[in-house]
């Protein structure tokens, strides 16, 4: 590592504080590098990957560390390359609707930038605040504006990027439409950092919506909330967010930053419709006479103070649930939203048979579900029980028809789980597009693949 | 042949009649094929595979043959595999707004049949009444409506396929999310049938907009038209809809197809927006007034007889030039939308240098155009001088950051200029994978790589 540190003077750190500060990610799990990089634009990193290539040495990339799977979490003598300092926003093209950005800016900081120019970037992981686009790319990050405006991929135009022997790669338009040649672009995103380390990335922007409106709606019975979600999506409207919040996270998070939810509720649903100011108080009324037929207790947030009291109870619900469980198990299966409530009665009785306490939350209106086993990972014996439980969990998902990550990755919590979803074919087209990217297998290895 | 005769009785044709129908395509080019096959459903195509493989003889998938680029021309003593019979939509699930379909269904087809449902396939390519969906996901097509929609991937949540060796893979999601293991489905759209046999698509469908108001604006300078897109496109409005079509194009409607637009216009604007009828109301009126302002002469189609009326002469764009001049050029090129003036001017500086016709339309919002070299392939010298014309006309538009195709492909008309846009790296990696999945280059071969 004394060659690196010679090759980039400043830029790399073998001190054990910093070793151990890159060995964790949002997953719990732990595994500190043999050294951390933090380069300050494409020919830093050039010189990292031509360096592990040489050498033979795994490159992980790490966006904050948010990812729930592990996928930044090093190798044994890894060089972990931290995007941190890559953090420029390099463009903002109003007239194309585009921007260029460096890997390491920080999701919610572009959201804040993009708002004074009246324009929009959809995607908004529950850890938008920390979380980088480098990484988002990286996981394909979803959020809950997905329902009504996709995830990352529906974003990312190009990219450049850095192959595993360090020649640069720049994939994709610059343009709204393209059709030449493979789609590398939407090959590397959600790639988890195992096919090139992306350098910079332009993204499509969309014009600000005039206007949005929250309602949260909270039911005595899990089963009215359902059918509340399925008539307003058979009602003609795409609500931009429609989450769902079952009673032992409301239960959650009022305990850990209460908002004054009645601790009887057994549902809750935020919905959030955007656009033009008279056409989102018409789609608010339609919800909310949707929700009230169901004896759904409806409030209806208006201005942006509201809102955003709101929407920190929806952030808070992930921080409320370690607090009770520090190293409780957080998956995020999906199943076709129709099959939601048979899931939610599943988990139900998968809980109440283990004894295992599962709280609920995530995205009804695309069938996203946070399922979080609130157990002890410390505790040998709960922990393993836990582990058959979330096996069951995923065979139920599959058999709904549905999958077992729709926003977090596979990395190394669910790589032993992959060929659950994934038959031995794609499974194999899968291992030799990496050899095809990286034939020395330095490019954050051990993920995804079991 | 014989063989493969025998093993799809009745599904096999080496009559000459049936080889030089499936031996063109809407390019222009001709080359019959040794053998076509009509399989019937993904056993069929197994086989054909199967054989294809073991005895290394190409194959060339066919939908409808409306592609610009020569994608379905077979290459010497290949086989025709034809989707047509696989037209089957095998269900429309209205609950989870998803359909699944065979790849030789048309899409106007499936268009009518979800309206039935009040569903909505956004994608709608110019040939939507020929093309099949198939070819659709193999060409990652667009359409007029691919500015407030976007492209075919934007809508492919999962395929099935045939892989070269007659392995079936199944690609994808049955979800609205699904982050698992490389995204293989992104990969095969828009690969125009080199990396393997569609055989089922599924597709995410939307709820019908409850109303759409068209517009026409007529301009007797194409600057101020220009004008009108840059304002109606930055007044957070985003139309369905937003084509443009020149001076030239608006003759040859008119002479082939009249509707009585004025013969000295040198700009056509055909707008639409979709959404609630107040709201539509509302945004027509917004650009109907900018228009005007810019001394546009606007017709307002709110009726859906009015709105056919207007779409029937842009359908009839295509088939008008064709009448003019049987062997045009049809190029597809994209420029980052604010340069669409710039370009528009360029092609009128070539046109009056080179003294070849250039008739442009497209979809301005989205900075596609449509550039047609009204020249005749079978004059050779004029042809020639065509080719360094089309040369030129991609060096500009890649200098201005655009793209040689938005819609089309490459194929085999574009697949010499490829590596003007894509650097030797790309490309090297692109082989690679069709090396991944086509080992002896039996699908589709000759087609993309130069």
């Amino acid at each position: 590592m004394n060659r690196l540190s010679e090759l980039l003077p400043g830029k790399v750190s073998v001190e054990p504080e910093d070793l151990i500060c890159y060995g964790f990610d949002a997953s719990g799990l732990e595994s500190p590098p043999a050294a951390v990089v933090w380069p300050e634009g494409v020919t830093d990193v050039v010189k990292v990957m031509e360096f592990a290539y040489t050498n033979a040495i795994p490159v992980i990339p790490r966006g904050a560390g948010t990812g729930m799977t592990g996928g930044s979490i090093p190798s044994q003598a890894a060089i972990v390359l931290s995007v941190e300092k890559m953090n420029k926003i390099l463009d903002i093209d109003r007239e194309n609707m585009a921007v260029l950005v460096e890997p390491g800016v920080i999701n919610g900081k572009l959201q804040r930038e993009l708002q004074r120019y009246n324009l929009f970037y959809p995607p908004d992981p529950a850890s938008m605040n920390f979380c980088t686009l480098g990484g988002n790319v990286a996981e394909n990050s979803g959020g809950p504006r997905a329902l009504k405006y996709g995830v990352t991929r529906d974003y990312v135009m190009g990219l450049e990027a850095v192959l595993a022997d360090g020649r640069i790669i720049r994939t994709g338009v610059r343009t709204a439409k393209g059709v030449v040649g493979y789609d590398l672009t939407r090959l590397l995103v959600g790639s988890e950092g195992t096919l090139a380390v992306i350098t910079s990335i332009r993204l499509k922007v969309l014009p600000l919506p005039e206007g949005v409106i929250a309602l949260l709606a909270l039911f005595k019975d899990a089963g009215q909330a359902g059918d509340a979600v399925k008539q307003i999506l058979s009602s003609r409207i795409i609500p931009s967010t429609l989450e769902f919040i079952d009673g032992g996270a409301i239960r959650a998070v009022e305990a850990y930053k209460p908002i004054g939810l009645p601790g009887d509720s057994e549902a809750l649903l935020l919905i959030e419709v955007d656009g033009h100011p008279a056409e989102i108080t018409r789609e608010a009324e339609k919800i909310s006479r949707i929700c009230e037929s169901l004896k759904g207790e409806v409030i209806m947030a208006e201005d942006e103070a509201a809102r955003e009291k709101i929407w920190e109870s929806r952030r808070a619900i992930s921080p409320a649930l370690y607090h009770i469980k520090p190293a409780k198990i957080n998956e995020d299966i999906v199943v076709p939203r129709n099959r939601i409530p048979e899931m939610l009665k599943a988990l139900k009785r998968l809980s109440e048979e283990t004894g295992i306490t599962i709280v609920n939350f995530g995205h009804a209106g695309d069938g996203n579900i946070h399922v979080n086993l609130m157990v002890d990972r410390n505790n040998k014996e709960e922990y393993k029980k836990a582990q058959v439980l979330v096996k069951e969990i995923f065979r139920l998902t599959l058999e709904f028809g549905g999958t077992i990550s729709g926003e977090h990755g596979i990395g190394l919590t669910k790589s032993a789980y992959i060929s659950m979803e994934i038959p031995p074919e794609e499974l194999e087209l899968m291992r030799k597009i990496k050899g095809v990217f990286d034939p020395k297998n330095i490019l954050n290895p051990g993920k995804i693949f079991p």
